[in-house]
């Protein structure tokens, strides 16, 4: 295990405590409010079909970090991997490396948008805001979509160290010929 | 220009073709209802904030993916750049075209997401759908949304064509070198 390999294990660590983060924080943020007279409205993740899904997909991303790190230190992608059977298992890696995070990214796009529409309202569509009664909640989701940002940043990281992994033993001449060949 | 440049100068073009559609059917796309009485509506791209930040974001990365079109044919990156002081300019393309891609992603997701909104509305925070009214307005606007996809899609190849282009010159033994020397 190289100096490249110990590089991705640390940013796969960080990358799924951010993940594991934001969907704890997400998903235990609750806040019960008295509306008007006795009329109690809970707040929970499942208000926003976004946020349901990020929960979901964040786990996942998670999980998936996880098994990746234990396979860098099983099994780092070699040379010989390349030349062998073992190829379409390096790209099969580099593809689900490049796949994750473009999910996790937009996921989570998608839920910055939909708690734009929570804290701003849109009046054109006359849809309410409702960050000004949630406020804690609203907060804590904030927090939530910040780490999930920073785990797309440490995820957009990772792919391209996976991509280095994989190009750097192809040639510089010709087309997707390995080198030394 | 090798075979991997022309391929390419190709994905670049569809690219472009499919980010100009996509912000040109968003951006054209208006419908006008009387909706009670003499209440005249008038559905544009400017009623989603999403809907406009992703018709300026399309436009830039168009604009983007063009120069860097010409770049191909005028400045392929060889390995003769590499060592020399051209190295960070080769690195700069590379991580531009990683940022162009997330963004264009991230910015296509929280459309969709917004559209979702306006398709079924959320019952749950009194935020009402709109498109039983405005059927034709928010078809266009779907179809643009594929087309933003598949413009993501062909620039997330052409990213791992980028990151390609920059690893293959590096030496498959030692981190960050370059190969041959």
């Amino acid at each position: 295990m190289g100096v490249i390999g110990r590089k991705e294990a640390f940013l796969r660590v960080f990358a799924t405590v951010f993940l594991v983060l934001t969907a704890c924080l997400v998903g235990f943020d609750t806040q019960t409010k008295i509306l008007f007279y006795s009329v109690v409205r809970k707040a929970t993740y499942r208000d926003l079909n976004a946020l349901f899904v990020l929960v979901w997909i964040d786990s996942a991303a998670a999980a998936y970090n996880l098994l990746q790190l234990f396979r860098c230190y099983l099994w780092p992608v070699s040379k010989e991997d390349l030349t062998s059977n073992y190829k379409y298992l390096a790209w099969g890696f580099y593809l689900l490396d490049q796949a994750a995070v473009y999910i996790v990214f937009a996921a989570n796009s998608a839920a910055v948008q939909a708690s734009m529409f929570a804290v701003t309202g849109e009046s054109s569509l006359q849809w309410m805001k409702l960050c000004n009664r949630f406020t804690r909640f609203c907060t804590q989701t904030g927090v939530a979509l910040l780490c999930g940002y920073f785990a797309s940043i440490f995820m957009a990281v990772i792919s391209s160290i996976s991509a280095y992994n994989l190009f750097r033993f192809y040639s510089p001449n010709q087309f997707l010929l390995l080198k030394g060949k």
